[in-house]
């Protein structure tokens, strides 16, 4: 694993010398107003700070504020991956479906692909990310097994016709992302897929702290992309859409549908309440218009759902019956972890034709052929009244007991975690703590890869004993333009963005008050070179405009500090020095403390 | 107009640390085997030495070693155009049909559009430049007089689906460029257009001294992107597709389309040299085919070609015939410049209704109607012995004479430059100087477009006394990606590419030739870190390789300085040392000296 521990936390690199820009000479156009479709505070202050401007649903300018700090997080990638032993390339937008199609993904990725078909006839693929193109590349360049361990980076714009692009950068249609990937002969042990990703857990960590983000790593469940392990990188924020789990005490966290839950007491073997009761519930769809109906909670429900294997065979049965308690969600993985193989809703048709009636089935119904049952711990409880199906159309039943009404079948059942995670839950990694929620914007995930793509481009290469092996892959992204808007989210005030100095476009906005006086303005150029030798960026406000409104604007665009030069301060040999978000005007420091007071600031 | 003349020449850089990198820890694969599509050497030699390679027609990765160039251009373009005032920002590759559209280009692109149809059935185009697009965002950005001038650039991978894409990346269909676009209220004067422009000549002048190219700019004529002055810039190289004309006396250098002639004598007045003679020419497609059955050569014809104007009008003849030397080429630009107003090729026929025999037209046809007779000097000879068509379908005559047979006629005639430049022709320049052609690939572009895309756009700004005024626009470009497979054409050799440092993925290879040494690879270590504290990049090559496969492919990619370290100059405490092309086997250095060494010769 390669650290990064040389860099600084902070944006200022005495590796670079600053910038020095003039309002008047690049382009903000800072404006009052929102986008109408505008409701995502990163959406909206992106837009009115003159950063991004919208051309068509979920495509975007960056203008040059948002490049300068789309180009500050890309800088910081770069650097990281280079420390892990990454070597950058780039790939083209445009990849010939035929490419696609060797791994089913022009089918997977369905409409979301954009499609072109050339002046030839030939239809091509717009790049939504390029394990296919490097597979091959690498197919072609790697033919031994002393070319390997490597990782190979590009940062890239990427493309996907989402269905309803939304919230600016946080899901646009043309993006920019940073995609990794590795390729190994192991995955165990030196230069194996398992060395290769922590090398890029530890630099998604180095790259997130250096950009000042406030993130979680998640544990979570490998998506469409397959494989067998993989984190993702959230950016904390009330806004954001994806929820997380964290136990605090043991810093445990996972995605909802990955995070395990701790130890649940359960017990079978409880009294029935009262004697079944069968009820009349037609035309109730969900569980809560049926709970209403029978006089109970939801939490006082048994919900079972009817799976079957994903791929039927000799040593399976023929269905999985996942019982979880009405207010819980099943988790399709944790069920097929706990039957050890992979599930699916069954088939309404031919559960139906089994005997099952779907919408009213109860866990009874394990007898009605070659069942498994799956009794999540709080559903496992013998002495509640339990309200479920009563395995008829239309109809439930009150006061199901498990030992009374199972007898039969217990000896079939299994008891484990299969739902999804929820606040309050107890901690998967300590019995003293619980779970708590959290929302946030996914901008890294990393996943183990294993030999999906190499097979499908038949990628294999001798080993040092003159074998064949099938090169093992890793994956790994980052959003880089979800990035700036996820910063956004997370930082900003009711008068603008408020950037950590990372990601902001500039570190110091010098505001001239009069931009007729000489000397202000020599002042201005005077300190603006002494922070730039220092290395960093400043924006000198020179418009012909009111104070006020370059007050404003400052504070829209979020740099993080503010030297204003104007007579009074002046007559004292003082500026003003404001950081972005202090409360008030800002204090007076002498001229010849400026420069160290910002770099100060900044550190 | 901004210089950069702090930037030193070279791509050493005190203002950075260098890179270090193993080619074992990164991909770079070379290969003895030429495409079997390739013919030029930059595509060949970019394929062999791993810096390319091809994923479908016209389409390419960028590996590694390849990328490194690429984004060393690219620094240099960036810091260029920031010093001449220029912010970057970054445009979206997806722009909506509708754009396009509104500047008919959509249609002037034709075919070469790569065009989409999204999910929701909208269309959309993939960006081939961006004229469009940032005209629509500064429209919407710059309101006020105040807010110019102001250049906008960005680096960016641009489309364009070529009919026959070839040479790899010197046409490709997906390729990098630099696009800038200057926004002005007036032509000339302070921040007018004419000083933007001239900032961009001097900083492509910059660029392209600074990258290490042998390149000329030639006054060009405006192509179909509209506008009233142009200039390329061509790497010099005999494998280029275009020629251009240069007066090695004045330095003036033009493209064949805008070359200036110089004097040339011309007299109407003499003698008819025979008895107009009528010959029967019948099917025989192109001039040679005639003048050879004439027996006479195609210097000895005159050809006739007749031309209308572009938009017709009361105040302007209905055709115009503009008369040419057989062997000539007549130039459209320069028969409107003569004329006054845009010409075209007459529609075959609408032109033959007239009465005009297409094929056989003599300068005579002149009396057919409302028409002017532009002649070349080189055609206005009154001794030769011309032949020329009949003006009868199938036929020619011999011994035209123009003050026998055009008596009725001259009075309509000009003589003026109306043909293409070739070597040999006079320079417009030095009366005592010729034309020399030279051959040259283009990398850069500038134009002034004027008012052409404000007004598709309704752009106008009010200035100082509140009048309207339509913005003034200018375009400048640059081929990145083109501009590496230009310098390989300009620099390379049997062995392999040849770099100047600018543009050479590394600057220094150190070359282990016994890699089981901890102490050869300490030295290389520690040499490799000196000349990384002075800004120079370094590949070490530690690859389980014989030594002569390494000094082949440390040739084959190009990098300008080699030190190699074995036992027996080591036993002499050297190591030995050799620029890229000197010929033999290079020299020992001392340890001590060999940083030195490397430096001064990338200096």
């Amino acid at each position: 694993m390669t650290t990064s521990t040389e860099q600084p936390a902070t944006s200022i690199s005495n590796r670079r010398r600053g910038d020095v820009s003039y309002w008047s000479k690049t382009l903000i156009p800072t404006t009052r107003d929102a986008p109408s479709d505008a409701e995502m505070p990163s959406h909206i202050l992106l837009t009115r700070a003159g950063f991004i401007r919208r051309v068509g649903a979920g495509i975007y300018d960056y203008l040059p504020l948002g490049y300068r700090s789309i180009q500050k997080i890309e800088a910081i990638v770069r650097e990281e991956m280079n420390a892990a032993g990454a070597s950058e390339l780039l790939l083209p937008a445009l990849a010939p479906i035929e490419l696609l199609k060797k791994s089913n993904r022009d089918e997977a990725y369905g409409d979301q692909l954009f499609r072109l078909t050339d002046r030839h006839g030939r239809v091509a693929a717009l790049g939504p990310t390029h394990e296919e193109v490097i597979t091959e590349l690498a197919k072609a360049g790697i033919t031994s097994y002393k070319q390997m361990p490597v990782t190979l980076y590009q940062i890239q714009t990427k493309f996907r016709d989402e269905f309803r692009p939304r919230s600016a950068l946080l899901r646009g249609r043309e993006f920019i992302m940073k995609d990794a990937y590795s390729f190994a002969l192991t995955v165990e042990g030196d230069g194996g897929l398992n060395e290769q990703y922590d090398a890029m857990y530890q630099a998604y960590v180095n790259i997130f702290t250096r950009l000042g983000l406030d993130f979680s790593v998640v544990e979570a469940e490998a998506g469409p992309i397959g494989g067998s392990a993989s984190h993702e990188f959230m950016v904390n924020c009330d806004s954001g859409e994806d929820t997380i789990l964290k136990c605090d005490a043991s810093g445990y966290a996972a995605n909802v549908e990955k995070c395990e839950i701790g130890e649940r007491a359960h017990d079978l073997s409880g009294a029935p309440t009262g004697e079944l009761e069968r009820v009349h519930t037609p035309k109730m769809p969900g569980i809560d218009l049926v709970a209403d109906h029978l006089g109970v909670d939801a939490s006082q429900m048994l919900k079972t759902i009817v799976m079957a294997p994903a791929e039927p065979g000799d040593d399976k049965p023929d269905y999985v019956l996942a019982v979880v308690r009405g207010d819980h969600e099943v988790n399709e993985g944790k069920v097929r972890d706990a039957v050890g193989f992979g599930v699916e809703l069954a088939d309404e048709k031919a559960a139906k034709a089994a005997g099952f009636k779907i919408g009213y089935v109860s866990p009874k119904a394990a007898g009605l052929c070659k069942a498994v049952l799956i009794v999540d711990p709080d559903a496992a409880q013998g002495g509640t009244a339990w309200a479920t199906g009563a395995d008829e159309y239309d109809h439930h039943v009150k006061h199901f007991n498990w030992s009374r009404d199972m007898a039969d079948h217990l000896a079939k059942s299994k008891i484990a975690d299969i739902r999804n995670a929820m606040a309050g839950d107890p901690s998967p990694r300590d019995p003293n703590s619980t779970l708590r929620a959290q929302r946030g914007i996914e901008v890294g995930h990393i996943f183990k890869l294993g030999t999906k793509y190499a097979e499908c481009f038949d990628f294999v290469v001798l080993d040092e004993n003159q074998k064949k092996q099938t090169v093992i892959m890793g994956c790994y992204g980052i959003g880089v333009s979800r990035t700036l808007a996820s910063c956004v989210e997370m930082s900003h005030d009711d008068n603008g963005i408020v950037f950590p100095p990372a990601i902001a476009p500039y570190h110091v906005e010098i505001v001239l008050m009069d931009i007729k006086k000489d000397d202000h303005r020599a002042l201005a150029d005077k300190l603006a070179q002494e922070l730039a030798d220092a290395g960093a960026d400043v924006l000198i406000d020179d418009r012909k405009e009111r104070p006020g409104v370059k007050f404003k604007d400052a504070d829209l665009i979020g740099v993080p500090v503010r030297i204003t030069i104007g007579d009074k301060a002046l007559a004292e040999r003082s500026v003003e020095f404001k950081r972005r978000g202090d409360e008030g005007k800002g204090e007076w420091t002498p001229i010849d403390n400026a420069v160290t007071a910002c770099l100060d600031a900044l550190a």
